[in-house]
């Protein structure tokens, strides 16, 4: 999937990215963590944002990030450069939002029907499970990843911004967390 | 104050709320719980956002709610019908965004310069830090004193999605601040 890679660049106008996945994955507190952590670096302009009710209703959660080098005055994703799908409901619901050439991250854990489409496929929710010490942190595996995969935001940065929301007594699961999404997206990209 | 409450109405078409501090004050977490709580009982549609970088800098801390009953379209802010302002100088920065006969709560605690129009002063901190045990549970009554003062959100659905988000092992301390917000929300109407 390396013919892919170059195409996950951040433009300098607007870069719209969407994390989803079911309920209590976590996608809201991924998309503040990474809201927090791109705005703490101080030279982008970040909207963060989540719709409920009637509109926004079924199993799927879903969370949104603009990101800008301009002031963002339509705060709300238009047409997705980058969706990461936890579950397949949310990888369903999505879809059709991504740009054609935008990036798609699928958790291959519980994603079991894959898209007739290229996409950087990771086992997130696995390797939370079974080499983080705990599946809640499946979100900053996957926050790690966007990270390496995009550059959207450094790894000083995006550390900080996951401690300082981590609970007391989780830190060094987040830690290790950061460390699995950032050494296995770079497996990708060397594939 | 009884004079100013029946100017607290939610209008039909979009509310405006901004729940604004310091950084540590829980804030964003406050403002999803209510987004979460109103878009739970299925009947409002609910837009919660938080914007960060250059143009949010500074020590002041805010997130949005947009409540309507039709789709939102536009999800940011634009005028204030509510504002809850936990510091003085969230205070001093966000006033001007509300409309004139807009809803003002004040953290009584911590502001030292009321300003000079009506408004509705709570010691949440203080509260929080006597009565409910912990002063991270603030933004708890806070809230809770909102859903009062406008019925915006019922107690039950409040709870249920305080809950939700709750750090384990601190169920009791905001189900006590439930309780507190309530409570003395409903003597400032009688008053």
């Amino acid at each position: 999937m390396g013919a892919l890679l170059d195409k996950i660049k951040i433009p300098q106008d607007r870069f719209e990215l969407r994390l989803s996945g079911s309920g209590g994955q976590g996608m809201i507190l991924a998309s503040v963590i990474l809201g927090e952590a791109i705005g703490g670096q101080g030279s982008k302009n970040v909207c963060q944002s989540q719709s409920y009710g009637p509109e926004a209703r079924g199993g799927a959660s879903k969370s949104d990030v603009v990101i800008s080098a301009d002031e963002i005055f339509y705060p709300k994703a238009m047409k997705l450069d980058l969706l990461l799908a936890m579950t397949q409901e949310s990888l369903d619901k999505y879809l059709p939002d991504l740009k054609e050439d935008g990036a798609l991250i699928i958790d291959e854990t519980l994603v079991t029907e894959f898209p007739d489409r290229k996409f950087f496929g990771l086992p997130f929710t696995r390797l939370a499970r079974e080499e983080a010490g705990h599946v809640m942190v499946a979100n900053v595996i996957a926050l790690a990843a966007i990270a390496e995969l995009t550059g959207c935001v450094d790894r000083e940065a995006l550390t900080a911004s996951v401690l300082n929301r981590a609970p007391r007594g989780t830190e060094d699961k987040n830690r290790k967390a950061i460390e699995i999404g950032f050494a296995e997206a770079a497996k990708l990209k060397n594939k």
